[in-house]
């Protein structure tokens, strides 16, 4: 993408209204606008990411087996009303009447829609395992909207539901979620603790959270630091081996870690001092097992081996998608901008013509345009007719990971500048070793 | 993906409730369920092509260099005050109020909400021209939602707005939008006819219909035969080519094709009489020009190279991304069930293994698998313990175009069968000989 022709509306004001990095941060690079109170449009940037993060929760539910569909935004209240809901889920609930009168919602979640298609079609254990999950705009009519995406009223979530025979079979399901959604957070760049958490209004008895540690988290967290050594890296995952996935869940659950909501003193005590933090946490999922809840009052049964009719065990499993690009950012920036880890980032490289209109300044530009592509890589070229310095508070605003340079002296020579973001490390190589050490950079992602 | 695992819910039964062929087969095909009147959800299948119509429109969006962000579902009601279109929209515009008593409303379309984006970043003509797009759920409660995703009332769109200098930028955008139109229908297998139309309440001058030819279409529909000659098939378009764009138009508009709404007796008279058809159409998109109707009231203004600060020239293009699933069934069925072009299909082969549980062929379709994994296509190998009668209905009621049969006597001589759903013609092969052509078959998809 040549930034000519891209809309990235980046901001040099602080926008007043954002009282946190990533707010100030999505507005100021043009990822974001309001359009009301919790309510945002995704500009082109802000989008890309969005799709990237998406991507990432699609791949890694596929590999656990789940399956994908799609259920609406707005859902009649019946089904609300079955299950008692309805009247309990107070204000933010967001009803709607219309233009016959019947009563409707903007889904906050979808456990009652799921359960609904489950009974409408599965009616042995033979069908089970079965996990269906999707990634849908969901609404909830907060009271006080703020932190930009973070706590916003329409927001994306994966939300994934699955029905099995026992509490046994559930809890493999479980099992199954927390070692996926590790995957998932660590292909983000992001260390998120699963930690023992309430069950909240969704009614549950085994429950994580996943938090990201930032200092703007809105729950208090305490831990014992061994977790942060804790990675999947590339260890091989087999979603089909239960005491695989019981071992690495405990891996992560034995280390005690809990938010304020389930702390104890006297267990964390036992955690050895130099090992004993406390923090502020994001949350960006949550896994939960909540049995017959919603499958007794729904009507969904399965004939089990004995042809008896058994309600079936549920969980529902979510993760903050729209959220996570504010947790993100938490987590990776710094005073001149964003820091994208490589999984996500909006484009790979940043390409920077230090003096556009010059023969050969242009040339090798589209040159390293047209190589990265080659390698299945994105790059934004920023061809403007600007000064180098606005060139580079963008490039840094905007925190593609890995920056080139392109200036006539450099290209008198036959060489170029590759520049972390992170580091601000920048060396001189020609383009073929820049597109071959992007490629290796990128390989894992 | 093997059928074992997935979520596919045929039915036997032809559902009473659905009069027209898409509606019945989309869900005795376990693609959709019905949520709430005109309402659905999208099942495992049914996302697949979804999914997959939404992918060539952005391809084909992008490849026109237009921008993809994503507006929200929900808009305030003050901006639609601005445009004078809040009061005048009627009652297919849901109307919502929030726990502020905020008045808001689920969006019918965007002009107003691009039209504010626009306002508030750009104001050179140096930004020009710009096209930004989006694919998002929209509803309009219809009074009588029916025919399935054929006439919802949440539905996915595809809406984009051109922002340019003057009447002359605009209809450059206007050529654009309609070739990348025809290209995007082409990819799908379908014949989207341009038909001159009206502009209905989103205001226009220049307008173009684009219909699908089919019996169950909601326009009668008037045109020249010759205009089903014309194919873009693999021409060079170069979006940039403005003579170029504006003569593909001409080739498509210059044969007589308009739906009842503008259709003139005397000008059809001059078609040749062996030329003149009458049919009915689906329609599938649409182009509008509507010049400074949204930017003069909302201020959207720019200054021209003279310095002045003018209104920009608009317009608004959508296509029906839900729809669409529909209009492909009408166009592309028979009596045994849904046929998929290759450009749309949820899988590029089905795998039916004749005997379940014999270890040859087991093998056999667990290689089949492999290899059409490793050519880039997706599989779905039927490998339930079922009739061969009853994976041959289940193959051809979800219409996957191509179908490989593996079976004891076949796999003794080193042979499977492939089948083309479309002619019901097979043909003995190896298994790399299948392998082979398939992935010939789907090279240009």
């Amino acid at each position: 993408m040549r930034l000519s022709r891209y809309f990235l509306p980046v901001l040099k004001e602080t926008p007043a209204e954002a009282q946190i990095a990533s707010h100030r941060l999505m507005l100021r690079a043009g990822m974001i606008k309001q359009a009301s109170a919790g309510i945002y449009s995704w500009l082109p940037l802000g989008l890309k990411v969005l799709r990237n993060i998406e991507r990432i929760v699609n791949e890694e539910q596929e590999r656990a087996g789940h399956v994908p569909l799609l259920m609406p935004t707005l859902q009649g209240a019946d089904l609300w009303r079955e299950s008692g809901r309805y009247d309990a889920y107070g204000e933010e609930m967001l009803r709607i009447k219309d233009r016959q009168g019947r009563e409707m919602l903007y889904g906050p979640t979808n456990e009652e829609m799921i359960t609904d298609i489950f009974r409408s079609y599965v009616s042995s254990y033979k069908d089970l395992p079965l996990t269906l999950y999707h990634i849908q705009w969901k609404f909830r009519d907060e009271m006080r909207p703020r932190f930009g995406v973070m706590r916003g009223r329409e927001f994306l979530m994966k939300d994934g539901y699955n029905f099995d025979l026992d509490y046994e079979a559930a809890m493999v399901a479980y099992d199954r979620h927390m070692v996926s959604y590790l995957r998932t957070y660590e292909r983000m760049g992001l260390q998120a603790i699963p930690m023992r958490a309430d069950s909240g209004p969704i009614g549950g008895e085994d429950t994580h959270e996943f938090l990201v540690l930032a200092e703007t988290g809105e729950s208090e967290v305490f831990y014992d630091s061994a977790i942060l050594d804790l990675k999947l890296a590339d260890r091989a995952v087999d979603y089909d081996d239960a005491a695989q996935l019981a071992s690495i869940r405990s891996e992560w659950t034995t280390p005690y870690a809990r938010t304020d909501e389930t702390h104890d003193e006297g267990v964390f005590a036992e955690v050895p001092e130099e090992r004993r933090r406390t923090s502020r946490g994001i949350e960006v999922g949550q896994i939960f097992y909540f049995g017959t809840k919603y499958s007794e009052p729904l009507g969904a049964m399965v004939a089990n081996e004995k042809g008896e009719r058994v309600p079936v065990h549920m969980g529902s499993h979510g993760i903050g998608v729209s959220r996570l690009l504010g947790a993100i950012i938490e987590a990776s920036h710094d005073d001149k901008g964003i820091i994208w880890p490589e999984g996500v980032t909006p484009f790979h490289v940043g390409i920077v013509n230090l003096r556009q209109g010059d023969a050969a300044c242009d040339a090798a530009c589209a040159e390293i345009e047209a190589q990265v592509a080659a390698k299945g890589l994105e790059p934004l070229y920023d061809d403007r007719d600007e000064r180098a310095g606005a060139k580079f508070a963008t490039m840094d605003l905007i925190g593609l990971p890995w920056r080139i340079t392109v200036g006539p002296r450099g290209i008198a020579a036959g060489k170029v500048e590759l520049t972390s973001r992170r580091t601000g490390e920048s060396e001189e190589m020609t383009v073929e070793e820049a597109v071959t050490r992007l490629a290796a950079i990128y390989a894992g992602h």
